[in-house]
């Protein structure tokens, strides 16, 4: 079988200059080698807005705004499905989302559920629910892709509803300031029985009243809880693995239990 | 502050020799300086049965049967609630249950709502549900109890349903065979927000066909995801710690964030 190569891109973004980090995300991706990367959350805009004026301001479409064209043009260039965060405005409404681009363009967009700290300030909680959407690898190979964005991981009904709809593979475009995720993705990945992977950010950025250190340690995990990529906390750079995203269909772990078959919902607190 | 002392007793069964297991459970109970203790699943029975007639035929009243007896006695003698595992008997259906016990007696009885591999031919899927009860510490201040049995682990489902019931510390009797219960308890603490005291055993047991290596490494872990106290693969022991429970309860991460209100069940796939 020829594998499916996912990536994730960890860089350190300067807030509010969106031209250079795309420029410099552009540069990062030349040349790629993969079926799928992941971006991190916001990753052109910066995170830690001065102002809720700022965060707004930073905001734009996320079918045809600066940031998602510019990821359009770098998935038809690589063949690659390309996810990324980027702070979305839609009418008077803000959201922080994750857009899911292909060869062919826009295919769908995830507005963060969970918002963290100083984001409730600046965004609308999220309205889409978790989605998952078929994506096809350059062999046209087709599986089920899923988005969650940073501190999504927390609440493990997120990954949780995403691989209730099918996925096999879920996105997780971060700007991680906690410390537990890159332990807790190995977990979040077998409870699910799916791969994750999670593109964080590196670097610090204040919002001129404080200092927020983001912990880079981007990973990539599998079914079995293994770590197939990571990066460390400060390092840049495109991490890829070659995986079957088929594996996580077989949830069956022995003759007797399957991952999702044995869920009783009837007795859980919704 | 008095701490709460908390315990997970880790040893080896034989499997059919209730009364010896008893008397080494009593043993290594002997002088015991704790306010909760948690047992091992199926402690005094063993756990991999040859047939579904030996574990019916060990099987037994969760209310009245020797090995709640047995449990009441001690606690009694300690001051300790105990929470121990038993193959439960109730008229015609057999269950592995977990049971709780005061200083005053029966408390509470859990039935496993997950069950794992041959467990599936033995006994009836939990109809329980899970449940918190209060209870109190050898200084009166009390605290909420949850139950849950082994592979429940798996499904984050299990201590999320005993967190949004109020639990503040987590009862996880176990008879562990799957590798990543360890690492997955502190991340299960960690989303939950509270403690959790998995008690596993050790040793090998055959069904007559096959053999199972049971994993040890009992642990106590912290809402922050801490690793208080572990034990290793093999040895036997009673390891304690001392904690204020009611630690569980401050869910409020950051000025913006709280872990429960953050929830959004409307989202949720159930």
């Amino acid at each position: 079988m020829i594998p499916t190569q996912i990536a994730v891109l960890q860089f350190a973004p300067e807030k509010g200059e969106v031209q250079s980090n795309l420029d410099r995300v552009g540069e990062m991706l030349d040349g790629l080698n993969a079926d799928l990367v992941v971006l991190p959350e916001l990753f052109a805009s910066g995170y830690f807005f001065n102002s809720t004026e700022q965060a707004h301001n930073l905001s734009e479409s996320a079918t045809d705004g600066p940031t998602v064209s510019r990821m359009c043009e770098w998935a038809a260039a690589t063949g690659a499905t390309i996810v990324g965060g980027l702070p979305e405005r839609d009418g008077d409404l803000f959201y922080n989302s994750a857009v899911v681009v292909t060869p062919r363009g826009w295919l769908g967009t995830y507005r963060k559920t969970h918002l963290f700290y100083e984001e409730t300030l600046h965004f609308t909680p999220g309205d889409t629910g978790f989605q998952v959407w078929t994506v096809t690898d350059r062999n046209n190979r087709s599986y089920r892709l899923g988005a969650m964005v940073c501190f999504d991981w927390f609440f493990p009904e997120s990954a949780r509803a995403l691989a209730l709809k099918g996925a096999d593979v879920i996105a997780h475009p971060s700007n991680l300031v906690l410390a537990h995720c890159p332990r807790s993705m190995p977990i979040r990945a077998l409870e699910n029985h799916v791969f994750t992977a999670t593109a964080n950010r590196t670097g610090r950025e204040s919002n001129g009243r404080e200092t927020l250190e983001f912990i880079g340690q981007s990973l990539i995990c599998s079914p079995s809880a293994e770590t197939l990529a990571s990066a460390s906390g400060q390092e840049e750079g495109v991490f890829t693995v070659r995986i079957d995203p088929r594996q996580a269909r077989q949830r069956q772990i022995n003759p007797y239990n399957d991952l999702h078959v044995d869920r009783r919902p009837e007795l859980y607190a919704s």
